[in-house]
């Protein structure tokens, strides 16, 4: 250990030195070039010196097709057809850190194939509201499931000599005003909800590259913000790589270059358009940058600490010679993207075993609705992919039912602008209802494919949803078809949660996130039972938008008054809120049905008194009681009832995905450290270890606990 | 040597192990893919192994801009400005190898950064008439002097890990009717003319890559041609690289698949255009060559041959780790370009020294032509750059002149279009002239900027010249301003030789080329005499065009009857026609003047008699008899004045540019192996060394010649 570290910082101390040596080349004028974009998503290095441009491509769930140089117009290459991974939300589903890992691996490959030097992503803003456009791109509202999540896909990205760039630091929670919204927080809050997955992206999984959000923080714009950046990332953190802003971000020059901004990203941040000939030279950290340090009023440090920052993230990528070459669209990238799916997927209603269908010859299955066949990888803003296939959940289920007859109808139609309600014009909304009746009238069983879309105001970047139901009037339709035939089950295909008026009258329920490439075949092999589902919801659902937290609070919790915000709900996010007022949520954090059924047994702790420092260890037994294979998410929650401060009820500290064959009994230890149960103190301006009587929860759901254990911190 | 020669071939062993065991993993339709282009400069990779693509760009003065994919309209990038090196016709003026190498890995290092695998240069076609509209990107009328300077070049450019792609194999000598005009040649010219610089460039080079032309060589297209690429090149020279069509060269599936074309580029080459949806698909080398080899009309092993050959570039390129990142645009990259302009420009007159010109305050200079201003690195073909920056002669001169006064007009318009004689709406031949000749009557001394340029039908790919004249009225408006004006000079901007008619009345004449990104600054440096000169011609200046071998013989042998022609003149190309036939050039092969004088002394051979594989060892002495430091270029001719065949008087065998300060004596030693007076003996189809008496010809042009020394071969 004390080895390999000793080489690691030999390592270390090489590439500062010729980092240093580099340095005293380079020209101010090169240095501030350095420090702003030459194009959409490129950096100019410094041709006379061989030092590479920096290439960046959105992410998270795979590498964007080409872009024009200057336009967000695609260049129209026909070599960036890619493999679709699974939406991050489906990651955080599986619960699964090995599964992140291969993720993060395999799009970090597709992305240095792609020559790629930065992977925009992972994204791991805590699910707020199920009405944030973006939330389908993040790892849900738990901040330890996210932390446990991120740090193995950037692990994953980084060790193909690729940068994972981890977004958007911080508390961008929203889409609604995201450019302009002042987020007012508690310190508590953000230290213990806000910020933790960027901490552990820093901290475990060195990551090489944070991009700064849009929004205020405390009056201040998020990439260029003193607390944010300067004194929590860089210097509490200490963290050593590049912050790169979001497009079009920076708002101020002198802002930018002092409170931790190092590289300018955007879209005509001049005001001047895109159409400006040179408008790059216009950027803040461009020509105004280079001005000012001309003329004293920054420090030539301050380019060079950038510079030093953005040659460091070089050596880590585009210099370093032995990075691997990357591979696209192969066998085992399909194989990761479809394994993360399946494993993804969530079980939630399975009322008389309506899952898994059987196939067989005498079985007419409806499939009905629009999600059915509709792309899921277009559209939704920057994450917008172009994969080399995408099999569309009807597909997939033709391939897979070779006796069972599948008829299918659109049902309903999101419209060719994709704002809600709006109908395409060769379609009629009452044709396209009477041809789903019709179906589900005379199927067996009806598979009903609905849930949001990637279009503008449903799962998007740059807007929230407008309200919490289904869009195109699925609950009517829904309704309609349920009064014909009660064997219906529902397929959500969503990144959010949204209300089920019906949810009581259906069969099964799944829900299917968006799941890329292999998106048809992940969700036949979970309907036909050919994957035992062992997914979990990483956020809750409510049952109406107003048991949501930040919405209880009213608008100015969320959305603000267009200037300000305040999160008021505080550390109460999720299940924490749900918990600790006592609001059933529809579906909870962390739950999720399997075909068979398990038993958590012998749960227990290994001391009853802990000091600073030490591990907690939980162990115990999952036994698998039902009649199939399949994996189990043992989650451990910690409580603390009498506490000096507010508290949650519990919160989710360890947790292990076990897989057990029918039968059979696996043991399971969960270990968790003493310090991890502290708070965020705001008398004292940092962490603290309360002492005192603590409750360790066990479940395999935050709503579904079968052992409380009670110890100690001393 | 041994030593060394073990290790290479070592090396090469074990990378011939890894294609082979790279062949096996890939599938008949991958292998097909890599055979032909995915776009208009990249073939595909095997994204699924990690097998990259490769990227090509138009050379070769430099790195063209990016394209976009799937037409030739520019892609608009910013970070495509490069160095516009001189044009090849003046590096083969330098008559300096050691240049032609540091051009190489200029050339090539802007190549690496741009991160290109392949450079489509340079180009060795032989100059056979001063019609051909693609010369000046060629290396002259000699295939020993071409040679001599192609494989520094190629040297150069790969050292990088990038492949030269030498071209346009073969007898591409015109661009009138290149793409179906069918070449009839004897064998002996063939082999003595027009292949040794591609000879030289595999063998002596060891290119990576060999452009296949559009022509048709003894009813056969070149590009997919037994005799040259089945026979000579891949079983006589053993060449092991890949080779590639030129851009829609390629026009039958069994030809290319079999008469040596490895990779198909191109334009439309299925006749659909490009805006076929997957054209690429249609190649020649795509869909219809994977048919033909799943029906068993070719060999799977045709196919592994020619993605062996492309796995063996990568090796060398893309897939060579160790490879250098390459530069662009650095100090050490003009200076280059300077001095090859320097070295490259032919003083060719100098009436009463009229040049150099010294700057002295008392001076006005009447700087007059379109040439003086006009960018000579736009349009062209496919060799048309864009520089970061081009000094037009106007602003070199005005830089380096301080004191004199430099007066400036257009004097002649080329017209928008750029077509001969067409002139632009804003401007009046007659007021144009009007004002040159007030500017010519005023001052001191004349400078007229006049040639060729870059458009349609002047020195540009596509077609020939139309005239043998200058064009835009250039003549008569030199008559009229040396009538004003006697103190004239006139600095041709051409790849071109052209008619002079008023040669006999001006003082002064120099060559210019195209000089890319420094013309200006290398043209000042000449005139001002801050630069000695001492290019030599790459090729004759005939009087009349009619004096040229190739027109000599009529429209049969240039050039053509639109489906065939015959080179009549067979082996007397350039000034081997013009000594033999006893026409006198206006300027001859070799020649150029300096500002100082040079004496060649005391020229000796070791040996009287000589044996095959022996040495001949030419010695001697050159003396700068001048007032100024200067460089002369020793030629060695050798002729054979009783032979069984057909001869040159004289051929150049060896050539050395030395350096010689004013007043001082430089010892020159000058090697020429027998085996290279072989001549190519149609009877036995081989290379014969003929017995008998010999003549060396010594001398600083091919028209002055200053020492004749017998010599025997036994």
């Amino acid at each position: 250990m004390l080895m390999s570290y000793s080489v690691d910082a030999q390592k270390t101390q090489i590439m500062e030195k010729k980092i240093d040596s580099i340095l005293t080349l380079l020209t101010l004028e090169e240095k501030v070039a350095m420090c702003h974009a030459q194009s959409k998503f490129s950096t100019p290095g410094v041709p006379r010196l061989g030092i590479p441009e920096i290439w960046m491509s959105d992410g998270p769930h795979g590498v964007r097709a080409e872009l024009k140089w200057d336009s967000w117009d695609y260049a129209e290459w026909g070599n960036d057809s890619i493999t679709a991974f699974p939406a991050l939300t489906c990651l955080a589903s599986t619960f699964n850190p090995a599964l992140s890992k291969a993720y993060g691996v395999s799009v970090g490959e597709e992305a240095r194939y792609r020559k790629k030097d930065v992977l925009l992503g992972p994204g791991v803003n805590i699910y707020r509201t199920p009405l944030n456009g973006r939330n389908f791109e993040y790892m849900g509202e738990d901040p330890y499931l996210a932390s446990k999540l991120v740090v193995p896909y950037i692990k994953g990205v980084q060790e193909n000599g690729v940068a994972a760039c981890v977004k958007h630091f911080a508390v961008n929670n929203q889409e609604l005003w995201r450019d302009h919204i002042n987020v007012e927080v508690s310190d508590r809050a953000l230290y213990e909800i806000y910020l933790p997955a960027f901490k552990a992206s820093v901290i475990e999984g060195g990551v090489w590259a944070i991009m700064g959000s849009y929004n205020k923080f405390r009056g201040q714009y998020c990439s260029h913000n003193e607390l944010l950046l300067n004194k929590i990332l860089k210097t509490d953190w200490d963290f050593d790589g590049v912050v790169i802003s979001d497009w079009g971000a920076t708002h101020n020059t002198y802002e930018s270059a002092m409170f931790g901004l190092d590289m300018e990203m955007g879209t005509g941040t001049d005001g001047l358009g895109t159409t400006a000939l040179n408008h790059y030279d216009r950027y803040y950290l461009a020509l105004p940058f280079l001005e000012s340090i001309k003329k004293g009023e920054i420090d030539e440090a301050v380019v060079d600490d950038k510079v030093r920052r953005i040659l460091r993230l070089m050596h880590r990528t585009n210099m370093n010679l032995n990075r691997p070459w990357g591979k696209m669209n192969n066998v085992e990238h399909h194989d990761v993207a479809r394994k993360v799916a399946t494993e993804g997927i969530v079980l939630l209603k399975n009322k008389e075993s309506f899952f898994p269908i059987k196939d067989k010859k005498e079985l007419t299955i409806a499939v009905i609705g629009e999600n059915a066949t509709r792309s899921m990888t277009l559209g939704g803003g920057s994450s917008e992919l172009k994969p080399q296939f995408e099999i569309s959940p009807l597909e997939g289920l033709k391939k897979r039912y070779k006796n069972a007859k599948i008829l299918h109808t659109m049902g309903f139609a999101s419209g060719p602008s994709a704002y809600d309600e709006v109908l395409p014009s060769p379609y009629n909304a009452d044709s396209l209802k009477v041809e789903a009746l019709k179906l589900a009238k005379k199927a067996d069983v009806v598979l009903f494919f609905g849930g949001l879309n990637k279009s503008h105001h449903q799962d998007c970047e740059g807007d929230d949803r407008k309200q919490f139901k289904l869009p195109f009037g699925q609950d009517e339709l829904l309704d309609d078809i349920i009064a014909l035939n009660k064997n219906t089950g529902v397929i959500l295909l969503t990144g959010n949660a949204v209300e089920m008026p019906w949810l009581g009258k259906i069969n099964g329920l799944i829900q299917g996130w968006y799941l890329g490439s292999i998106a048809g075949n992940a969700l036949a092999d979970v309907i036909s039972g050919d994957v035992n589902p062992s997914g979990k919801l990483p956020f809750s659902f409510p049952v109406k938008l107003k048991d949501n937290a930040a919405h209880y609070f009213g608008e100015l919790s969320y959305p603000g008054d267009s200037i300000n915000q305040y999160y008021k709900e505080d550390i109460l996010v999720g299940y924490r809120w749900h918990d600790t007022k006592k609001i059933k949520p529809l579906f909870a954090f962390g739950e999720g049905l399997s075909y068979t059924s398990f038993e958590l047994k012998n749960f227990k702790l290994k001391q009853k008194t802990y000091t600073k420092d030490e591990n907690i260890i939980v162990s115990g037994e999952v036994l698998n009681t039902g009649g199939l294979d399949g994996a189990e998410v043992v989650q451990v929650y910690i409580g603390k009832p009498k506490s000096k401060v507010k508290r949650a009820v519990k919160e989710l500290k360890g947790f292990k995905k076990v897989i057990v064959e029918k039968g059979e009994t696996k043991s399971v230890e969960i270990t968790i450290n003493v310090n991890d149960l502290a708070f965020y103190d705001e008398s004292i301006s940092d962490w603290n270890l309360e002492k005192g009587s603590y409750i360790a929860y066990i479940g395999n759901a935050s709503n579904n606990v079968t052992e409380k254990i009670k110890f100690e911190i001393k």
